[in-house]
């Protein structure tokens, strides 16, 4: 009999007892239920402001067709007072197919594995509980000439390899490259590899965090393919003597405070480009230098790959993920928002209309200055694809800073779209 | 009726008539000839001392099996006088099967097509006379766009990609690597660009020769597949920022004198290694400093590639093959060979057992200077992997050397053999 697994959710009304009473109507409807996932709290995503939801997942097996399941889940969800009225709304009950054996169908009302799963918390969680098989098995490679031997299968193949490159210390910002490689590719590739190369002599290298296992599980919750994690042998040879440098691009910024730094950086990606071969790589806003650098870098070394740079994703005060928050105190957590808040202030006087970035660069000083602690290292307004810095603001501009928490410096960064003349 | 092309060759006795024989006594043996190439006389291949060959390639038909045709050739052969006792000796007449239609055998006394025929001038000029469409058709691309939708479909067969790199104005030097790139590979590239990158402001970027139409013919009788031909637009956009650089192996012997030179070379052949992606690179032995750069960038860059790097091909006379030895004069042509001349003493002194690196120098410097108006750019002797000047010689060592013949700079290059210490 087919196996099927439903997601069930509910932010409307008891939401457990809906919960458990759509499950006991599947039963009653000939979809016999084997098991069920701990129920999940959490945040709506989308819609009007609502309560959160509660979220399971159920293995079930049926004889009904994936329509005739279709058809009994809405009457359920009918039954159980659901009402579609306002889209991403509050419900009392909301059932989706996940997966229906292996099937894969696309069709107007229906698409089979549901197409938004993998972004989701709420679905991934509960299902690897119960079915941690059903999640593709995940290979950790730690050499070179394995990680190729195994994807000259996939390549010969035609199948699409996407790529994120990460030094590890996994966090949901990398979690979204992951998942966005593994919606646009048939193998997804993640590499975990701390580079001494861009890493100045007085940096934090060696305290950089580091969580292989805890890096894994996420990995494999993303579902991602394969793990590549070499040794810093395998990665440089005590010769090495060959660097990849982008001028210009690399001299602003973080650039102009980490020397060397980008070099690390270009030269590693390199590196780990012609060992994977992507079709795309994965890369976050939140780097947008690192971003906009090896834009330039694949285009001018011809390197052929996708540049896919996703955005930034932030904690719920708006602090960006990042592996270096683990460094901030409990009290310099708290500071931690105010670069942020920086950076939207400065974004609300050119949304204002204020077109002098002299103004608005001192504003956004100020915000930081008048009320923490925090050291500023640059504050920055520049064009968002030569990077340089702009005096006048006539187009779309890149806000960008880093500041000192203690001993921890963070970056942020965000781009703000140019009001349209009729609004001036 | 199967096509069948046969190699005719003599330096032996009255080499056209006994040609002529061997082709009246094919057509009585069953082998009708339709057409043969204009004789061509060519210097013999191997062998002790002996005089030219004349040789022709004949088209023709036969209903004889290829082993029924082996045997009547091998009659033929005997009966006009051939004698198989010294190898490679000289011969009244010899007849090779070149094509037996798109036959391939290989057996112990029979290979078809013959496998030598694509290295032989004396075979690939005939038969490109009377079979111009035999030889596989060579397509001519200008855009990376282009030539990529073409690789990839050979890539997807797994297929082998042989690359040679090239700023044109072929020679024989080139020919040899496009030759031994079609015996290992199932595709060759040849690309043709004059790299501005690789020049010096005061270098000969503008006058450097250029003959497209026969570097064509030459790629074409090489028999390479696909002739890659992008103008400077298409290879170098206007904004190039990335660059390539390999320290230390770029600072002594023509980098030295060429600041730039090597990082230019570099960046560039990165850009096509990353535009054709070839399983194996063609270089030459000529330029043996960039082979060296060029190995250590592609493994410190982990690009997957095998360097093949081939012998100098020299003149009569010794003088290395060199797209600029068409800016010599004809007696600048004499004196050029003064260099060789100087790296071949300096060789003969090493293996005397000289190992003072500074007397060996100085030996080959004089050769140069008291025999001829030559300038010497530099004389080194250096350490064959990582080029560090020598000393003392006590292993295998490269002798360089780079001169001015007028406004010509001409280089070359030997590697001498460590002697064994019996015979010190």
């Amino acid at each position: 009999m087919p196996i099927v697994y439903l997601g069930l959710g509910s932010n409307l009304g008891n939401r457990k007892a809906n919960i458990n009473a759509a499950l006991k109507k599947l039963g009653a409807a000939r979809i016999t239920v084997e098991k069920t996932a701990a129920f999940l709290e959490t945040e709506p995503v989308g819609g009007p402001a609502q309560d959160k939801f509660i979220n399971t997942v159920a293995k079930a097996f049926t004889k009904l067709s994936p329509e005739e399941l279709l058809t009994q889940i809405q009457t359920i969800e009918k039954s159980l007072g659901r009402v579609r009225s306002v889209k991403n709304g509050p419900r009392t009950i909301d059932i989706d197919i996940l997966l229906y054996d292996q099937l894969k169908i696309k069709k107007a009302n229906l698409t089979i594995p549901h197409p938004r799963m993998l972004e989701r918390e709420f679905v991934m969680t509960p299902l690897n509980e119960i079915a941690p098989n059903m999640i593709k098995k995940m290979r950790i490679i730690k050499t070179i000439q394995n990680l190729r031997k195994e994807l000259i299968k996939f390549r010969l193949q035609n199948q699409r390899i996407g790529f994120v490159p990460t030094m590890g210390s996994l966090h949901q910002g990398h979690l979204s490259l992951i998942r966005k490689s593994v919606k646009e590719n048939e193998i997804t590739v993640v590499s975990i590899f701390v580079n001494p190369l861009q890493f100045g002599p007085s940096e934090d290298f060696k305290n950089y965090p580091r969580n292989i296992k805890k890096d894994q599980s996420l990995a494999k919750q993303g579902w991602a393919d394969i793990i590549f994690i070499p040794n810093e042998k395998e990665m440089l040879n005590s010769s090495q003597l060959t660097y990849v440098d982008v001028e210009k691009l690399t001299q602003g910024l973080c650039g102009a405070f980490r020397p060397g730094h980008f070099r690390g950086v270009t030269t590693i990606v390199a590196k780990l480009l012609n060992i994977v071969q992507p079709h795309s790589l994965y890369l976050g806003q939140k780097d947008i230098q690192q971003a906009v650098v090896i834009q330039k870098m694949t285009n001018d070394l011809n390197i052929p790959v996708n540049i896919r740079v996703c955005p930034t994703v932030r904690e719920k005060d708006g602090l960006a993920m990042s592996s270096r928050n683990q460094y901030l105190s409990s009290a310099q957590r708290q500071e931690a928002v105010i670069l942020y808040q920086s950076l939207q202030l400065g974004q609300q006087f050119i949304q204002a209309g204020e077109t002098e970035v002299s103004k608005i660069l001192r504003q956004m000083r100020e915000r930081i200055t008048k009320n923490s602690p925090v050291k500023i290292q640059y504050l920055a307004c520049v064009d968002p694809v030569n990077l340089e810095p702009l005096k006048i603001i006539n187009g779309n501009v890149l806000l960008a800073g880093a500041v000192w928490i203690g001993n921890t410096r963070l970056i942020d960064n965000i781009n703000v779209r140019a009001i349209s003349r009729k609004n001036k």
